[in-house]
């Protein structure tokens, strides 16, 4: 039997990290669909804990570029969202709420995930592309200040969105006999991983934008050489975020 | 102007969970195609840290359903999916790695979200439909040992899927006006909130199935009234999530 196949689907498999845009605005009208489907994801127990913030001023979208790495692209897209973690509202209607750390940053990064993604693909339905920037948790602190994000609130990651200026090749995820597990946890196959390392490599050498080398097991091996932002937690603390 | 809409817009603007399932089969065909776009979503620095565990087995579902609580729709759904944060293979292919607290919870957990949410789209797109069942999270030991999780694998949350029996209808969600924020973080109007605890009384007053009573604002200050599962933080620890 042939595999099933919609718009839908085919939007979906069809996903790439879009990083250069070209000028054209995105539609109040677009816009207003695009966060709708976000709202429409679902929520733990409708806790409702995320907030978007929208940023239009050049300069702040200058810092924001800054405090993620130097990302241009946060500056170059029509708009530009970033995703935040929120009990604030929770703990303005009950004041005595007890908020925790682990269970509550699960939920929250959980929530907040979902809801963005339905914003990625309901744009990228609409001809748009995008890409995420986890880079705003380099200097947690100073987006914080700058969007004014009071306790109980943590900026989780940012979302460009425009008018796609380039058309990279899909990039190849780990095989589905990897990531899909039949009723018990198995073990990583060397072999399966040996001939996925080759098909990145591969990849690499040969895309049109930001040709590079290595494979996915060599990259993995340097991003996780050292601690990645050992700072987070201290960051969560002081924003109120308890752990016992 | 119109607001844009195409199936996709559709697809998720109609989302609603659903946890009544006919006896009717997911095709192998439209599994793999949910699985193919659940791994298309976005990973950060391409860390690719989610595994899937499918389970099919009746014991194993008739547990899980238990270990959640007594969500009986865990046994009747067509497919079960869990979802893990998975650092395990990192480990395995770098034994050194310097794995966090944090960071690496954040990471997975929106990684994991990400994957998830473009399967259930995915799903609901062929007339499917799904729940998220965040209780695994309640026994998240016995969870663990069941499916035979390896350290540095937590159990983030389970995905039922299958044909509806039911057709409720959508929940409204918190007012645009309060999730989203224009530059800065903008406090929470009493007002609109007062307006939307109305219209959730009314929802739930008058929905189909599972009337209820109550406000928004009622619920999460019942909810946050004690500390959600306050163990997560050392059953990460456990699974080898080190806090410094």
């Amino acid at each position: 039997m042939d595999s099933p196949m919609n718009s839908t689907i085919e939007t979906l498999l069809s996903h790439r990290s879009i990083r250069s845009f070209t000028e054209q605005n995105i539609t109040a009208e677009q816009l207003e669909t695009i966060l709708d489907c976000g709202l429409a994801a679902s929520s733990s127990t409708f806790i409702q804990c995320v907030s978007i913030i929208r940023i239009q001023q050049k300069d702040s979208r200058a810092k924001l570029a800054r405090y993620a790495g130097g990302q241009s692209y946060v500056e170059s897209c029509a708009e530009f969202l970033v995703f935040c973690v929120d009990y604030h509202r929770h703990q303005d209607i009950h004041p005595q709420a007890q908020l925790g750390f682990t269970e509550q940053t699960l939920i929250g990064s959980v929530d907040a995930a979902m809801m963005a993604q339905n914003c990625l693909a309901a744009a990228e339905s609409l001809g748009l592309g995008g890409v995420y920037i986890g880079g705003l948790r380099n200097n947690p602190q100073q987006v914080t200040e700058l969007l004014a994000l009071p306790k109980h609130v943590i900026p989780l990651f940012g979302l460009c969105l425009g008018h796609p200026a380039q058309n990279p090749e899909v990039k190849p995820r780990l095989p589905k006999s990897i990531v899909v597990h039949q009723e018990q946890y198995t073990a990583l196959d060397k072999d399966v991983l040996a001939r996925y390392d080759d098909q990145i490599k591969n990849y690499y050498a040969t895309r049109t934008d930001n040709k590079k080398s290595g494979a996915w097991s060599d990259q993995i091996t340097k991003i996780l050489s050292k601690e990645a932002r050992p700072f987070m937690q201290e960051f969560l603390q002081d924003q109120g975020f308890n752990t016992k």
